[in-house]
């Protein structure tokens, strides 16, 4: 299977801290990289672990809050100087345009290099990005300004070929295509040959949802249902449940209760407050609802 | 004396390192914090060298270069978010509030919170901060837009009392504060004691000039005379004196001779170019022409 990661280059909530500089994430799939909000020190990140900024052609902002978008003035700077050219795609906000004309009308090296902004729906789920072998659905949470969630899902893969059948009968190479894709086969004589005869399954395909900020909200279940890898913040423990509504923010019990009901195969909290100095009671509370809980520290990969 | 330091938190040029954030200093004095440039981690650089964002109230902008300025709404936001109030003064270029503006008007926490913009002048030196301990002048530098440096000076210190004679003679507190500040002293027999008699000299003032991004220019010179300590920028080794002309700004070279010419007791160099792995080479070039130079590294504190 080609690689499809999830890199975290930052999980703080709203203040940075000594260890976790705000939120960030890199989805590469086969070594196309997708960007996940962009707070301050993203680009700073990247370097530190070895992603190249130049290679993202896509950015998704979930909200904007400074914390999740005040590294993208200095991001599309550090690319425009890099010499990028064509087009940097940002999904968010409308208002995010608004914000960030001002600051990149100086640079003067962004001539052959433009931002298209891409407004996103906070009403109802919407597919925003697809290409040959991805899809990036929104689906809105509940924040205290409209804040969407994304879910990042493979297509459907190809089926495997089988070799030694697949010889024998010589099959040529436009008809391998067409097997791959789940036709049958016919002989010259017009004996068909199911498709299953010829091939294996194809890789199951994988997917990865990514819910910050938001309450704990039952309504996406149907959209997040069954993906190999969920992020969902957990700012506070469950004792500040109050403090967490009051916020618009998640428990770490509550992240975790998301998780079970959306039957994902593993869970990463993070959009820590910085309250609590190392993760550790936070993942705690949450193995109790959900064993298979990690915490989102900077730098760690997932693989799904 | 009470203490009058310079911390770094960043001295790249354009593009972050990984040992190199944008540019970004600390001036100390007895306990008030004044930054000087703010590129993108300042927050983050500030929590790590233990310096209290909410302790600075005054901020110098040499221009609107991105590496400059990208980390000020990040510590905006941080100081609102940890309760900050009253008002930030920010000296720049006017352009600057045009850039913040979109940027902080989401913000909700700011009601007790002002940012007030002081605009630069950049055809002539001008005192543009004072309190009763400490100016600071402005200057114009040549970048490729408008740029200036900026000089803290110390201002004069009172006089040190003899405390023996003082004591001697009984002198009351209004009077002594005459003296500290001057004044001869009359007996009331109308003798009149010269003030030398009573007091001992005062402390030197102290000053620190602060020049990036900019050509070298001897202009300069008469503005940062004899400066205790000199930030020049020295992006490039005097091989690329050509690049350095063309990109309007300074070799290590060039650095020290403004060193030179302006008799300062120490210099420090920084804003290297990114191709220079480590700082030796453009260190020991400005060392030929001006021995007491350092380099800017990160958390450096410079005591004067």
């Amino acid at each position: 299977m080609v690689p499809f990661t999830v890199t975290i280059l930052g999980s703080s909530s709203a203040l940075p801290t000594l260890t976790r500089f705000p939120t960030a994430q890199v989805v590469n799939l086969n070594d196309k990289l997708y960007l996940i909000d962009c707070g301050e020190g993203t680009q700073i990140q990247l370097r530190k672990f070895g992603l190249k900024a130049g290679k993202i052609n896509h950015i998704f902002i979930s909200h904007l809050h400074g914390d999740h978008i005040f590294g993208l003035p200095g991001l599309i700077s550090t690319m425009a100087l890099g010499g990028k050219k064509g087009e940097l795609h940002v999904y968010s906000h409308s208002e995010l345009k608004i914000m960030m004309d001002p600051l990149l009308k100086f640079m003067h090296e962004m001539e052959d290099f433009k931002v298209v902004y891409h407004p996103l729906n906070f009403r109802s789920r919407a597919v925003i990005y697809e290409d040959s072998k991805l899809s990036v659905e929104s689906f809105p949470v509940k924040h205290r300004i409209p804040c969407c969630g994304f879910v990042f899902r493979e297509k459907q893969h190809e089926l495997h070929l089988r070799g030694t059948e697949v010889e024998y009968l010589k099959i040529p190479i436009r008809d391998r295509v067409a097997l791959k894709r789940g036709s049958d086969y016919c002989l010259s004589d017009g004996t068909r040959i199911p498709n299953s005869d010829l091939t294996f399954p194809s890789d199951p395909v994988r997917s990865y949802a990514f819910c910050t900020d938001t309450l704990p909200r039952k309504q996406i279940i149907p959209v997040i249902k069954d993906v190999d890898l969920l992020y969902h913040e957990a700012t506070f423990c469950d004792d500040l449940k109050d403090l967490a509504l009051k916020t618009y923010h998640s428990t770490a019990k509550q992240a975790a209760e998301i998780a079970v009901l959306a039957g994902v195969k593993k869970l990463i909290i993070g959009h820590f407050s910085s309250r609590y100095k190392n993760e550790k009671l936070i993942v705690d509370e949450a193995r109790t609802v959900f064993a298979n809980t990690l915490a989102a520290n900077e730098g760690e990969r997932f693989e799904l």
